[in-house]
């Protein structure tokens, strides 16, 4: 049965509390790079459900944690086919509370076993929260990638990658104009983000192959300079589509082969109807950015 | 009844959903100094639930989820008296997934109304995302302040600052080793949390009014110079107690009147003992801290 026609009563017994999935327990990397070979595709799903954006035919006599789940289980099926990855943005399900993080462990629990699964959370702590934070999104919701802030240093992301098989990416350079308050300013001739991915890149082994790197995609300067400071870290790249990053120019930047990198769109994907096609035309954006990041690499 | 005897159908119900409190819509700042002065305290109560240390008597027939919403309840009866806030540690909550928040949603409620709530999750992120985030804490959960990361910059925090009658503090200078690694490097002659400091400041009305900042308190000196940048906003200050700050040389350093800070304990208040007497050991923890910072007032 199509999502945007499921009963209420299927949503709700799907907002029942689930297992998280058992996921193989191979290195993050190899495993991302696995999936990316396998699916022929570098693209992640951002699923950002806004509830302002909810198409108004989709389960109106739904709740709207369950329209939500709705939407997104009917965005999953259609875009599966084109992606690697989905990523959950955590900020759109704490809006609704604990019925929204009901929402957020049903739709992780929708992601195919062999797809990655990327909390994004930006977490960031120290101690007994920054292992209690790892252990919530690594093991109680069973992702296999997060994404964590490292404004408190390396002993607030250093937990997140004593997970094995799993791993997390670092904020290093965002695109959004408040990147220079703190990333871009200068030390000692290279920017704070610079000196972060430099003491990311020096961590031992096995810590340093769960670490990736979240870079913005609208400077592709600043990308390419970051893979040759990072030559072996996988990017989690947001900001193509809607955000204005240019698909070729940041494969060209960035691309170091399967498991390099990873390309989010969210809103340009979601959002691309409002009307009962919603779900193909998210399915027609989704393949065309797979299609544009894997024609950039025949260029 | 005491909240270490409570029936588990009593915890059952307080587990339901729960309406936010509605709270006087006076700025924050000035509501803090009013609950500090009112309460004769500056003395925050971290409800950092670590599940491994409930005492092992405490409704040992029910639930994990239920065994620390009693821990909660006891402790906040007992140590509202000698408290102006409670500061509600996100990670401890989210470990434990859906259910956790359920149990965070209980707690809050649990928290006297004349007190200030903190919600401490140290989120940040931009544009929709920070605005979600936002209103999770402040409209959601009905929490009076947040503490806020702000490695994405200004339009990260911005958005927590935009709430009537709300407030977020925005972490400054922390008192773990990693704070070497970002905040205190070296940027023109300032440390990196100087010109975040210096930026925080120089916001208009009436952001700046909502803005406090999380500073350590292992070091009186980096206080004292933060409190000379930024003279007029709150701090919220972690590290008194099990981490190794001295109240006296915490308060000489950064107090400036009555809504200029907030000291947080938890461990050192919540983990007083194990045994039945744990919430009388914690009310006894609370009341000393309560005492050495008005004492240190004094001298």
């Amino acid at each position: 049965m199509p999502w945007n026609v499921i009963r209420v009563s299927a949503l709700r017994a799907l907002l029942a509390p689930l297992e998280s999935t058992n996921l193989p327990r191979m290195n993050v990397k190899d495993r991302l790079a696995a999936v990316q070979l396998d699916r022929h595709s570098y693209a992640c799903v951002g699923l950002d459900p806004d509830p302002g954006r909810i198409p108004a035919h989709l389960a109106p006599s739904a709740s709207l944690p369950e329209r939500i789940l709705a939407f997104n289980g009917a965005i999953i099926e259609a875009t599966a086919p084109f992606a690697c990855a989905f990523k959950i943005n955590f900020a759109f399900y704490e809006a609704l509370g604990s019925e929204g993080w009901r929402v957020l462990e049903a739709t992780r629990a929708l992601i195919p076993e062999d797809m990655a699964a990327i909390a994004d959370g930006k977490r960031g702590d120290i101690g007994n929260s920054a292992r209690f934070y790892a252990q919530s999104v690594y093991e109680r919701l069973g992702f296999d990638l997060c994404t964590v802030a490292p404004y408190m240093g390396g002993d607030s992301y250093g937990p997140f990658l004593e997970f094995e098989g799993k791993g997390a990416f670092i904020l290093a350079r965002t695109s959004n104009p408040g990147a220079a308050d703190i990333q871009e300013r200068e030390v000692a001739g290279a920017p704070v983000y610079e000196w972060l991915v430099r003491q990311i890149v020096a961590l031992p082994e096995p810590l340093v192959s769960r670490a990736g790197l979240v870079v913005g995609a609208t400077r592709p300067e600043a990308l390419q300079h970051i893979r040759t400071l990072a030559p072996g870290l996988p990017f989690l790249i947001p900001g193509v589509g809607a955000q204005g990053g240019d698909a070729r120019a940041v494969m060209e930047a960035a691309f170091a082969g399967p498991g390099s990198l990873v390309i989010n769109s969210s809103r340009a994907i979601l959002y691309a109807s409002d009307g009962p096609d919603f779900a193909e035309a998210a399915a027609r954006n989704a393949k065309r950015l797979r299609d544009e990041l894997n024609d950039s690499l025949k260029g």
